[in-house]
């Protein structure tokens, strides 16, 4: 396992679908993951400090967690097959002994990065999807765009 | 509290946001509550019973608290300020006593409705914000459309 970090995240230029690129922490490779929007934008308000008045999904999630006593320790990307990357959520409680749980990558990236936990990649991953130059991220606008057409409600409406 | 059940997803006609329609249980009281793009998607998937081949995000929270030994118990929508709603999440383990968490109500109805548990509003806000007709939610075609445009990963493409 190799830890990797959140480089940034991009738009597939042919589809518009979001990428969300994960590099080494202690290295150079990087290895792009397609994504959905609604994932990627729960990543790109996480990266860009963005605070909302309400909790966000991935929020409630964290939250959820906390209060029941468990709390996320690392995620890890296992495998692809078919093009479909797996990963884990790896958490414990004092109670109880660690559990993992299938995610998509895209929430156990979103929920890391709230929970400032590490991300680990299997190596054989990055060997077999390494890009060799990494495409520059997006100037974060069109990721300000999509924030900025979410529902009114999400936003800080409510004064505390 | 009143229990409401989901009646249908609509869209506003003039900003194009998702309306949640909650009606009462044994009543003819309706009321429409903005959400966002990305709960309405989590709701709707479920209403038309979509399965996705990977866990969605509120898929991956309610296998998460299970695994975890938490249960769901009710959702309850409490309150309505600056039209803003605010829900709770009630979740039991057997270990520890009933927790209460703050939500959003898109996020507590997409939860409800995996968990199959009942949906709860306080007395108050239904007579604030009753509708005296109710809208006819569409023909699931427009959610249909934003199901399909959903990123490739989210669908069927791995084979179990």
């Amino acid at each position: 396992m190799i830890q990797m970090k959140v480089q940034g995240l991009t738009l597939d230029a042919s589809t518009n679908s979001p990428i969300v690129i994960l590099s080494e922490q202690e290295g150079s490779r990087s290895v792009p993951i397609w994504i959905g929007l609604l994932e990627a934008t729960a990543i790109a308000s996480e990266l860009e400090n963005i605070s909302f008045s309400r909790p966000m999904t991935h929020d409630l999630f964290i939250n959820t967690l906390r209060a029941a006593g468990w709390s996320i320790m690392r995620v890890e990307i296992v495998d692809i097959r078919d093009n479909t990357f797996f990963a884990y959520l790896h958490l414990h409680s004092q109670e109880r002994s660690l559990i993992k749980i299938d995610a998509r990558p895209s929430d156990a990236i979103a929920l890391s990065l709230r929970a400032g936990v590490p991300i680990f990649m299997a190596r054989h991953i990055l060997e077999a999807k390494l890009i060799p130059s990494q495409p520059e991220p997006d100037s974060q606008e069109k990721w300000r765009e999509i924030l900025e057409s979410m529902a009114p409600e999400d936003f800080g409406k409510y004064k505390m």
